[in-house]
């Protein structure tokens, strides 16, 4: 199994070209893609999606390509974890997949030609780089293969999502937003109780200043109504039935999203 | 052979994440996206498009997954027709397609923990219960072990398309509108010829107020005139030649459209 | 393998539909889809990306369905290259990725009803005829079972795109536009190099009457500002690093871009 994310998008042929490449030097391998629509170069949202979906996958190789920086002098790496391998650009991209499953065993630098499509594009590294190697470690090359070994507490990192608890106050991060607009923050139910205490469906909240109610769905208030909810992550997320908390609340990745009790 | 239909979309890993947890529970089964992209919520579109798929695919099982009511006492089921088997939420969104392989032979209530991802959410059932539940009738796991058996009676159906046909009038809902702006109706071209006779291409047609001719095909008119046609699925459709059906007569899914002749 | 192009898009199950008809007839093939957000029945734009794609995915079948003039005279074809086999509307959409591979083998046209879905409907050829056709050539029916020979100069064909090599001077036609809005252009780096010599990083260039750079990758330049360079498919193109050129230069696909020393 290949599990494959980029910022690609469906419009032009790229994820069908990193798709073939993998047909030609894994044919027996089976991919699954995660999710092609990560917004532009946003290696933060990607590597988000990346780790909520990792622990529901099975063990296998994970190609992960947002990569703003291709063809300047950032690493391409390989990140072992767990029973998987991981392959992207050493971006911060790929380490909160990797802490999902327990974090860093080994990490390599590809440097190694032979396993490269050649020669190397400077703009297409998905294609030239890490499908080949994606590939290859899925047919068992490895991963001491692809070259030198580094430390893992050499690899890139991100900022860790802000999340703030203070006495009946929580300050999370949004760090997804869904087609539904529904907004995913980086705060855990339990920062939330931990914040505000238990919470029932039903009790009041306060979302910034938009009135909102605790529940265990969308379809816990009514229509047109915000909801604070436990996402299927297990993190706070908010939603408004049947409309768009996005808009509503004029959120955007990486905004500062304020709980109280209402 | 599992065929999957969602409105999950494209811009979030949610159909990704199903499709991991399909490979882990059923690693050799084939997975075919039917399509991800139906209108938020909307079941009865995601009905009408399962139904007009579904002839054309191998015999298998199908999850579909349109589920406004997740996380509320809606049921989750599983529907034997034919030689296949239906997955999905107990809203109507399985029956037409389980009608258009001659109707439900059996029919189960999903109630089987083992069979799921626990703790299940209240927001993903697609993950949690549906796809493991999915893939595991794919590997031979019998429909019977899922849960209790319900009568088919029982099941959350649609209120049937509207179709009147009248002298020299047709009116017909507008159940699909594809990429194109096209205009499928619910109406077959049997209901068509027997309310407007036989039509031959090139006769003049009223759509509401608009001119069109009865065609067999987009190109039977000039550009930018309307045609009447059967569609790839035996439906009386509506297209603008190069143009936009849905933008030109002010329609939507649920639309009632009135042929008339011309 | 089969290769799989279209401008059907995801919002309608017609891609998910052809899957289904390939697993029907051929269960073991493995279908890779190249994109089918071509946009509609923009037969150059779908020839210009099949042709960038084929060189990077396996030998096998290819079947791609832009095809405007469904359900008129135009004939069906199945046209060999190399050791690949392409199936599709007689458009001119094959031929790029045909040439790519070499030019045309033999060419057939597609009659043999025996390999089709019957009645094949007006509209939806990807169904009815190239599906099962693909199918079945990739589980062994040679190509002579389709339909007669056609001598490979009597195909249709496309015009060639417009480049223009002058002294200090390179007009190229704009033949595909990414998801970013970077540009494409026909001229390759060989064609850019005749025109302006050799050009080193950095080096200021005009595109249209705005200031570039030439540059290896959309790094080479600062955020905002025009790079031109060789993409991954060899060939000129134009980006503004982190924006939009498409819509800095007003660019369409098939718009003629001047490109001088700056």
């Amino acid at each position: 199994m290949i599990g494959f994310l980029s910022d690609f998008g469906h419009a032009d042929p790229y994820v069908g070209i990193c798709h073939g490449v993998m047909a030609r030097f894994a044919p027996d391998a089976r991919v699954v893609d995660i999710c092609h629509e990560v917004p532009r170069g946003d290696v933060r949202t990607g590597a988000a999606m990346l780790a909520q979906a990792v622990p529901y996958l099975p063990d296998g190789v994970y190609l992960a390509v947002v990569d703003p920086g291709v063809g300047t002098s950032r690493r391409g790496v390989v990140i072992s974890a767990g029973h998987s391998l991981f392959v992207g650009p050493d971006n911060g991209l790929l380490l909160w997949a990797v802490n999902a499953l327990g974090g860093p065993d080994e990490a390599y630098e590809i440097t190694n030609h032979h396993l490269m499509i050649t020669p190397v594009s400077y703009t297409f590294h998905g294609r030239d780089v890490f499908s080949p190697v994606a590939a290859r470690l899925a047919t068992g090359t490895p991963a001491t293969a692809v070259g030198p070994r580094i430390a893992p507490d050499e690899l890139v990192g991100l900022p860790d999502p802000v999340v703030h608890v203070d006495v009946d106050e929580l300050d999370a991060e949004v760090i997804g937003i869904d087609r539904y607009g529904n907004l995913q923050t980086a705060a855990t139910a339990t920062q939330l109780r931990s914040a505000l205490g238990v919470r029932a469906s039903g009790d009041p909240m306060l979302v910034g200043a938009v009135k909102a109610s605790y529940g265990h769905t969308f379809g816990s208030v009514a229509l047109g109504e915000v909801v604070v909810f436990e996402d299927s992550a297990g993190l706070v997320a908010i939603a408004v039935n049947g409309g768009d908390a996005r808009a509503l609340l004029r959120a955007e990745a990486g905004s500062l999203i304020r709980l109280r009790s209402g």
